[in-house]
């Protein structure tokens, strides 16, 4: 089989390398518009191939990765829909599903059928060709859009990727974004939010408050660390379900500080109790998937 | 020195190890009202004498630790007073320091002192006396309550926690609950809440949200995990600074929401990558210490 990957960054790169590992025999063509980065994936042998526009490398595969920042996969869907080899797979990795599938589905319809992926690594994974793993989707949930009308094609690409060890699992587009709305924006957006709120705590308290900072402050705010380029595209594009997920934790926190208003021991306690359960139950579930 | 040390749970415990550790010729006293800890902690061999109680250990020790829940503190401070030793040094562990300082101080005056305690290890250190660590305060900030009328017992307290390798401060207590609110008691607040609502997201997506989280929604609730024994008291306790940490967060909460609300992405970017500055920044620099 020939796969392409488009982008080489840390998701990219550590396709090509799942898949080299894979051992299937598959010719691997590598593409990115940033020279440098191409480059480095060539000395790292990451493709067999490689090329500098999506365009030349599109007629070739049977499969094709669409691994760039979310705001950018659309445009790299239609720039190279003209040039796909007639039932080939192409898929992404972005965050946001609905409007991209929808757009990049009627893009390539009815030459070749797209599959819209996210995996489900850690959050913000970050750098170049060089910061990517093989290992990466080992025993990690891979999502697939669930596409009625291309069965095969989705049969067929989630099988590619049970082979580099992903878990993978069918979804729906709105659903996908809802529950990630709930479980990853906007836990970006309340670590930003923090962030941007130490420098005022700071002023009030007369001194830096970030150096007496105990474990909490620090998970809250880690993945503060993600960068602008992909996440105000994440927060835009997933703008209703990231402010539905909002009004379901603000109706919790509107509670949970009431109740430390009103200083009812009693319900505090049962409130946390039955938080704390939860989350004892979660850390198991994970510890065993 | 004769050092008394009055509940052996985690933090308890691993003083007892720590000051053992560094082999200064102190004779370590053990208290805990609780018979199997107590028994634990003999089997350990964590101290050369136990006691069930506070007060027939409290006539005997130089410098006493109160390593019980912050909501006890005050009652075990009341119930040894009458029986400490003139000059002892009186200390605790708590996580809200400004009620408890003056109350405890109050109670020891004018035969003793109190200099109030809190060590920043991780947060919601939890277990027995087995659970403790020798190593449990080295390199980590040791926050200590600066009483003005007693600068001798301040500092003798300060060199016993230096030798254990912890990183001692002083601060006024006010400021402590200050600081502390925002960077320890309002991400445990967020993360309660945080879990609390995923029921409800569930609901509404169909599924159960928690089967999709990659690190970020983990990170957020992680101290979640905190039992509510110690933590609606330390919410309680801490109330005050607790809602004026929220107001500051809600504020930059809803600046950012209003952003996405807007679509105003030039402005989303900035905002992002502002926090994501302070975020590196803040990494860097717990990194250095």
């Amino acid at each position: 089989m020939i796969i392409g990957i488009i982008g080489i960054g840390v998701i990219g790169s550590s396709l090509a390398r799942a898949l080299r590992a894979r051992d299937a025999g598959d010719e691997i063509l590598i593409a990115d518009r940033a020279a440098d980065s191409l480059r480095q994936a060539e000395d790292l042998r990451l493709g067999d191939r490689s090329f500098s526009g999506a365009t030349e490398l599109a007629p070739l595969c049977d499969i094709l990765f669409v691994c760039v920042p979310v705001d950018g996969i659309v445009a790299v869907v239609r720039s190279l829909a003209p040039h796909i080899k007639p039932g080939a797979i192409v898929t992404d990795v972005g965050a946001v599903k609905s409007g991209i599938v929808e757009e990049a589905t009627r893009l390539l319809a009815p030459r070749a059928h797209f599959i819209g992926g996210h995996p489900i690594t850690a959050d913000s994974e970050q750098g170049g060709p060089a910061a990517g793993r093989a290992d990466l989707f080992h025993g990690k949930p891979y999502l697939l859009i669930d596409n009625p009308a291309a069965p095969d094609a989705q049969q067929k690409l989630a099988a590619l990727l049970r082979g580099i060890g992903a878990e993978v699992r069918g979804i729906g587009a709105a659903r996908h974004d809802q529950i990630l709305a709930f479980t990853s924006h906007l836990p970006h957006l309340l670590a930003y939010a923090a962030m941007r709120a130490a420098p005022e705590a700071s002023r009030r308290a007369g001194e830096d408050v970030k150096t007496y900072t105990g474990g909490s402050f620090r998970d809250l705010t880690r993945v503060a660390g993600a960068g602008s380029d992909v996440w105000a595209s994440i927060l835009l594009l997933n703008r209703a379900p990231l402010l539905e997920a909002y009004g379901i934790l603000r109706q919790e926190i509107d509670r949970l500080i009431s109740l430390v208003e009103k200083g009812d021991r009693d319900a505090l306690k049962t409130y946390i109790d039955e938080a704390q359960a939860l989350r004892l139950r979660h850390s198991r579930d994970s510890a065993k998937g």
